[in-house]
């Protein structure tokens, strides 16, 4: 025991992080085996490395000007679901087929936790409203399931999607749980497959590793990028060669219309014999924050927003769109090859970036202090820093209000990116299968409401004089959505509906699911 | 006397509107008096003609479907400034020699109140809450200013953009005073000419005038396309033509970024020699509520969002872009020759629209009375009603983020088109200028900020294990802009500023005025 104490004593003094103990004797003998455990199990010379080279990277890169640098993503690697449209049935066909085979696996990133969302659970567990109350959960599990029956149905044979879900120290348990409760959603429980990503500690700008308390290092896990190391660490890969897999496509948690497994995205790699892919939506206001697809230096990567001058945002090409237009939605595809090459090649030489951040801390007398300003770093890697080493990357754009809807924070803030947001998002897709399906909507009064729903006046409770002012607002047409949802046992993408709703007139709330076509009684059950 | 209210009896039993003197007895001789004089003002047969027109237009429309009939605009009568920007700096000049030569005037609909927004006055004297606190009249005032001194830097020679404002009979007082109180805003009196809208009453199904109290008819402004009938009746046209103006830029007093007596929009369209033109921004979400710019049977004119199908509202052109994508934004360009022609020729042939309307009435008993839903309808005109009669429309396309952004509703409603979208809209608009021109912006530790700066996150008080969620949230970089703000007197269109700002650093709040280049401190003066 002493032996340990001495040999991790001298561990922490050799990398400068003796301070770590300083409140040693103040530990009740649980804290200070809980700690020893905790320090034991760190590789601080790692760490230190981590720190001294992500702080070189963080420094020079913000010397160089990105934007001399950056090339368009061309044409020829570009797939577009609006300029392409006679290729979709090919690739969604291909795709189906990959999926009838089993060689398609879905990798879900699921190591955060809803902080910003105002809940200390993972986000994939939250309801955000629908008439179902599903969760992020729910609809994935249901997405995958319809699209194994599809698959099926189409070529004839059994087949399988496993589902990765990566978790980080903080989601695991809950999340395993939560599963564990729901039967895995009628999913086969040996295809979903949960792994942990790591954790790191925060640093101060010296590189000494910060304390929460006395007795706890201040930690995080190491961005959505540690999927690479927790893919080796973790087995991942052998799993995924074990079970015939091929081609993965990897998703955020947050993204309530996320296309799990999208047969026409996976279609489209596949074909284009892509490595390495990703999913983009149309950037199409210069300053919207949004990472962009990009060459730099002849290599593909993410830029971010805040990394590009104006003049290159607002660059366009003669087509009039905007040059970097190819807006990042963390939707990407690799085939298992290139998964391994990263694993055992390249993770390794993937530097973090660097996260200033306020950190709660204690000071040397032991008080606990809320920083007012950033007094720290947080080391993370992203998942699309291994873009750089693909060999044939490609990229499929997609609509934004067909495929993107993230939920980040609670209903009571910005108003963005909210479970409303998010909801109106899944609904107004909903509502729109059901027109394209020959299904109508009416209102109370039985007239049939156009699809572009008129905007609510508040004309009562007199006439409003707006004669001279814009009749036509421009407001998205998402704002107040027909209450619609459909079930993904149901529909996968809007398929299959026509012998339920062609001809017939819904009254909102319309709920589709494995029963049928029902209204929903206002008010009631 | 006797003989005036038998007459006026005669006429009311005619009309079939007697119901609106059932309460004669009970009013005072004042109020017979003023009854009296407002219904000898109304011509009851020509509104009874209307709303049987306006009705039965209203019932045909309904059944015929409008899509099959649809064109898009075509190629060769588009302008775009993202497609032709190679024509951008000719465009430009041709319309600074029209100004320069005082052949331009812009024409402000200014007729509605701000109800919506929750204030009783016109809605130009808002102070949306910028640096300066200026009205929306202030700044478009200034623009004019601004432009006519650059267009006489760069001619030589004095000119003059003549400024006519449409009010209705609940803004004209008002607007006139608020205009003398703030000396013009700087223009000379004579160049600022008001002028008013007709009045129309609101009917119920039957074609009833309603009564809104015992003595007063429920009256409201007969449309924005109110516009061409007031143009005749109150001789705008002929002091258009006095005053030398040959094309006039007509616009809707809600958008704070709107380009008053746009060069560029007024030199495309004598270029291509329109009559008749459309400014429009690209429409690019399907179920955006946008009217868009189309022809119908070989027509042009504005469809309303809610008159068309998904099925058109997703149909997509070969480049990928929406096929109906010319979204209306009120911007309108006209020759003094093609308005002559609507006032004289063809502004009678112009059906009511039919808006159905919860009116507050007093019923058989004298009771005032809320309806819950439509009990009665408003007729208007619109002002695109005239497209169809141009010989040569023209349609010119730019950019909403810097051209288009509405003050609709208060703060406190849904959160789309408020005085706080519209001051970060003006900002962020502002902030791109200073970048431009190669300013730069500096945060509270002397940090450069990015072009598109962060987004604000919730870090405090602890680490935030983002890590798996996506990192780039697909948000406006105009929700949280820089706060700068350029005087229209300094500016038009964002030139000039090199000067003032090139190499410079400023901390926000910058102001930017005659006086120079300012940094408000903070909770200061």
């Amino acid at each position: 025991m002493e032996s340990t104490r001495s040999r991790l004593a001298h561990r922490l003094a050799e990398a400068g992080q003796s301070h770590l103990v300083q409140f040693w004797d103040e530990l009740t003998p649980e804290q200070q085996a809980e700690m020893t455990s905790d320090l034991e199990a760190m590789d601080f010379q790692e760490i230190n490395k981590f720190f001294r080279s992500a702080m070189e990277v963080s420094h020079s890169s913000k010397q160089e000007k990105m934007d001399a640098r950056m090339e368009p993503v061309p044409r020829e690697v570009l797939g577009s679901v609006t300029r392409d449209r006679d290729c979709l049935k090919d690739w969604e066909e291909k795709g189906m087929r990959c999926i009838s085979q089993s060689s398609v696996a879905v990798l879900l990133l699921a190591g955060g936790q809803g902080t910003r969302l105002g809940v200390s659970y993972p986000k994939g567990m939250y309801d955000v409203g629908l008439p179902s109350h599903k969760t992020l959960f729910q609809i994935q599990a249901e997405r995958i399931l319809r699209l194994q029956q599809l698959a099926e149905q189409r070529h004839g044979a059994k087949c399988c999607i496993p589902w990765y879900i990566m978790t980080s120290g903080r989601t695991m348990e809950s999340t395993k749980t939560f599963f564990s409760r729901h039967s895995y959603f009628g999913l086969c429980k040996d295809n979903v497959i949960f792994f942990q990503q790591g954790m790191l500690p925060a640093m101060d700008y010296n590189g000494k590793i910060i304390l929460e308390s006395k007795n706890k290092l201040a930690m995080a896990p190491d961005g959505n990028g540690g999927l690479y190391r927790a893919l080796g660490t973790q087995g991942i890969v052998e799993d995924m060669d074990q079970r015939g897999v091929k081609f993965i496509h990897v998703y955020c948690v947050d993204n309530i219309l996320v296309k799990v497994a999208d047969p026409a995205f996976v279609g489209f790699c596949v074909q284009k014999g892509g490595d390495c892919g990703a999913k983009v939506v149309e950037k199409t206001n210069p300053t919207e924050a949004v990472g962009v697809v990009c060459k730099v230096d002849g290599r593909y990567q993410v830029v971010e927003y805040s990394e590009i001058t104006l003049a290159t945002a607002e660059k366009r090409s003669a087509d009039g769109r905007l040059m970097f237009n190819a807006g990042n939605v963390a939707n990407h595809f690799f085939t298992l090859a290139f998964l391994r090459d990263i694993v055992q090649t390249f993770e390794p030489q993937l530097q973090h970036h660097v996260a200033q951040k306020k950190i709660l801390y204690v000071d040397t007398q032991g008080r606990l202090i809320k920083p007012d300003k950033p007094n720290g770093i947080k080391m993370e890697k992203f998942v699309f820093d291994i873009f750089q080493f693909a060999k044939a990357f490609v990229v499929y754009e997609v609509l934004r209000e067909d495929e993107f809807s993230a939920l980040k924070n609670a209903d009571s803030q910005d108003g963005k990116d909210t479970p409303t947001t998010v909801k109106h998002a899944l609904m107004s897709l909903h509502h729109r299968w059901v027109l394209n399906a020959a299904g109508h909507f009416i209102d109370e009064n039985g007239t049939r409401v156009p699809a572009i729903p008129r905007q609510k006046h508040s004309t009562f409770p007199s006439l409003i004089p707006s004669s001279s002012s814009f009749p036509h607002s421009l407001k998205d047409g998402t704002d107040l959505p027909i209450k619609c949802e459909i079930s993904p046992l149901v529909s996968y993408g809007g398929e299959g509906l026509e012998e339920l709703v062609s001809g017939r007139e819904f009254r909102p709330t319309l709920v589709i699911d494995e029963s049928g076509a029902h209204e929903l009684v206002k008010n009631g059950l």
